[in-house]
């Protein structure tokens, strides 16, 4: 199987070669880039000298669709929209990173993004990706929409939480955190060492647009969630912590038993009731989310932690890719 | 005015005397740490050299009494009571750091902190040292109880805004996070480089102790709370932050005014409701607290943000101290 | 005194406004900077809220001149020039940060930095501002050239050893290590937090601007050197170290002799032959230079360590401008 | 092949059991810690639950020998004396990873350690595990002693430099900085987070324990160094960064040559001449060394870097592990 990778420079671009570069079925095709065309990878990533020294292509996609049989989608939200289309369009198998796709609802799209949904139609094609939770719709797609990173952590708790009725659907609180390279490889002062280093703080108070996606995805156990969402961001590269807080009539015991049975056989999903709690180093370079339950008083406190680039990203994007090729889903995940 | 730090040697230790030898009314008696006794102080801080070069002195209450009129116990729960009752009982001013005397139930107090309140007498004589809030307690008192860290930045938002009716009691959440020095200065696995760095975790779910103290300060209020409250650590020295979840039916302006009036004149507490966000880095190495609003849909969300050894400790005791001895709270704190 | 700040809004700008904030003689008069025009400085600099609320003024250098006695010159290399001869032809006292005055051979400085010395006749006036080591030239001074940081970290422990003959000036090695903060503030992706977290590099091998800086300020001594001076970035906000190997004849106690004897009264020197070996933890937020000493076998290892944005910068300036001023040079810098 | 770890639980043996459970021909058959005895292995490092969920051994040798055929010693020096004798003579392949065996000669082993060398006929057995350096003398041994990690930074690039008589045997002086998890994972005030973190100093001046070390191996080249080697730690956990100061009379192409020509075909050793500056980043998690050089004035400057728990440990030691049981050295290292 040829894997291309559009955007491939970024930091989640970064982590699916190296991914790739130790996948047992997927080879490496084409790896694009407008800003480093001519470079090699380990130019740009000395990192992978002698492990991937591929020459980065600039945007030629009837080339990369030549030469592939799988394409990744590494590109900010509206870019990616008419690359989808062009692959998809190809006969490609597409794992599309942006959030272009994931929200079925153009309207709410547009309105979350500012800008307009060009094709409709595919959201009919696109598969929101969270692997344990739809598994079997994307064993049987051709086009995986990513999820976001944070999101990933928010609902791969709540939903079986939710569909179950083990938890009250109003006022859940999510409190996440996320390591510095959530906000992506860039040139920008606040994300400058000095800046960043020794400081916390939350953002986009009230107005993140995880939080559409959340809400929207959670509508399929049925109900309607209207779910309080803030982030922050941490002096450190890479993790997400989410500390959430639901009203519950259930207990611990029933609680974890309902999660355990949702993610039975699924090994990236690690549950824990005992009292250990996690954290981001748990799961750090790894496909692992860590979940931890704590009840008391009618109140469920879940603490979810994944690695932001790998399970919140690109790790997620190689397990969705295993599921529609048909293999198992920890295939070249595991070290 | 002379004045004695017991426990000098820890962070919160080691801030006071740098505030110390700023202060233009306070000179530095003595020195008191058993484990470095008959070293300099700038042995163990070598940051102070040529700044104070006083030798330590060990256990010895008597001749820190006879030397002093002010005293700052730097003391862990429990091992502050004797000292605490014997200074007072020799007339000097005292500031205890600890939690011995904050609450002013006994019973809660040995309920949360497993050890029996050996003065419950002196309960009546401590004053919980929140400045801005009991200020006239505070100015007339002679032993004041230094908050913790945490407690102070949930209560100071919460006490204006629930004692004027502006939010609900009901359902407030306090996620708060912390800077490793809050663990203290002290050899453990836990919070060595390697476990922390790189790493982000809640720690002590539902069983805080600043939980019963913040709710048994809030009760001042006039209201009963049940706060939610979860910590987290924080992969960086110094600074807490807490996002504070609150039911209101008031708007942004009402509440801001609310804070602004109650807290009118007062330097160090520093109110935004204009979209900026406050960071740990805005107070670090200051004694400000720095609070922002946000309202939507009924929500008030309010961020914190202080530097758990000056405004959460040291600088905050300070400020204290001068209340007490009739000087203005700043003298000494701005610089 | 009336003293104004050109370029305020860089970190070293920033130390330098907190600095003047608290010293009992100067007084702020105007901020300048093009790009922050019409803001706060509490909007740029959000901890100085309640401290410095002044408004940034544009390049109005006339309007400077009319409202100071003094200038601080906060500028890049090259931009500096025009702006030190304006307010010195005006007659105002200046401190200039940049390298544009610190090599009196206008060769060497076009040679080093690529850029025409347009005032070399300036070269007679300006003084380099080494406070410990140029004192009664700078207490004359009008004009001072602030010296790199790098810079006071090699020359402070070096020059009295050299002038006494004490070291060989052949096959001199500084390995030095900086903080991220000497890149100065701004927006670059080769000083983003995850490009330079967990990460440790050498840079600018055989090339780095403050090597002539260096040779040429110790030629004061009456030796040529020919020093091999290298530098690293180091994971942390500031603070600089440097390792200096130099071959001696002479033992710990004479070589520790000579530099107690040079820098005798002089407050912000430390010197250590004990064993203590400082880090910039030791000197950081202060004005302090820590130096120790290691003799074997005919080898002398010097470790030195300063805070490059106070030491290194502001508050060498603000030291170097009391004695223009004929004050304490320690006035306002000891907290 | 069965495979044991003494000492499973610091974080070399951490490293260790997460390589050999993605190695394919190597079996995990006992983790042997005094401390954590009856845990499971993925209690005391939740990373690896569902990865390595054995339970910990208690020290029974006789049990490890019985059901290995391979034993790695991840003990402090002294403390694996005992252990390698007896795994040895019970006839399974040893890798050590402590010092009690680099260095042949018993007396310098003991002046430099402090403890006796209580098998120096061992010492004839035991082969150095620079798998690059001495690959036949490993390929037939039966126990290796793997090298220090500051010490394969810096004699990696040296030894064939001075084996060809490309650079001058006096005067070397390397200036080495590791991140903390070279210290270990222990209780000690002095590697907590508040006292690493945001700081940087030099150790062991002039009394490192690799010294003897680096100048014994560096006798196999046929030319004596004495070589000046200093320490430095820095705030992040993981990564060794040598800046190696040499005097030469070749050229850059000469130098360059002569290393790719003695590491042609070793695809862990990484050599630059091309400008590019590795930095510890660029290694990270990863068996590469990478090398750079530069040439001025007949001098090199050689920058090395490794991770200090991989290529300086851990990676290493599978890597000699692959030489001694006929693998290609990459074998499980690559992913």
């Amino acid at each position: 199987m040829k894997v291309s990778v559009i955007g491939a420079t970024g930091y989640t671009g970064y982590e699916l070669v190296k991914l790739l570069t130790r996948h047992p079925e997927f080879e490496i095709a084409c790896l694009v880039s407008e800003t480093y065309e001519g470079k090699l990878f380990s130019d740009v990533y000395p990192q992978l000298r002698n492990i991937c020294d591929l020459t980065i292509m600039g945007r030629d996609y009837e080339e990369v669709s030549a030469r592939s049989n799988i394409v990744f989608l590494c590109l900010p939200h509206a870019a990616a929209q008419d690359a989808a289309a062009f692959f998809h369009g190809m006969g490609l198998l597409v794992v599309d990173f942006s959030a272009d796709f994931r929200i079925k609802d153009a309207a709410l799209y547009e309105a979350t993004y500012g800008v307009p949904q060009k094709y409709p139609v595919l959201l009919y094609e696109a598969v929101y990706g969270l692997p344990e939770i739809f598994t079997s719709q994307i064993q049987h797609s051709k086009f995986v929409a990513n999820p976001g990173c944070y999101a990933t952590s928010v609902i791969t708790p709540l939903f079986p939480l939710i569909k179950e009725g083990m938890v009250e659907h109003e006022g859940i609180i999510a409190d996440s955190k996320s390591g510095v390279s959530g906000a992506g490889r860039k040139s920008d002062l606040a994300f400058s060492y000095c800046e960043c280093n020794e400081d916390f703080r939350p953002y986009s108070i009230f107005t993140h647009r995880h939080t559409p996606e959340i809400n929207h995805i959670l509508k399929n156990t049925g109900a309607n969630t209207d779910i309080l969402f803030t982030q922050h961001l941490l002096p450190m590269n890479r993790g997400i912590e989410s500390t959430i807080y639901v009203k519950t009539k259930s207990d611990l015991d029933t609680i974890a038993g309902c999660l355990r049975l949702f993610y039975k056989d699924r090994r990236f999903v690690r549950i824990y009731d005992n009292g250990h709690i996690p954290s981001t180093n748990d799961v750090a370079n790894t496909n692992f989310i860590d979940i931890s339950l704590f009840v008391k008083d009618e109140r469920l406190i879940i603490v979810s932690c994944l690695d932001n680039l790998i399970k919140g990203a690109s790790g997620m994007a190689i397990q969705n890719l295993n599921l529609m090729c048909g293999f198992d889903e920890t295939l070249g995940l595991l070290g």
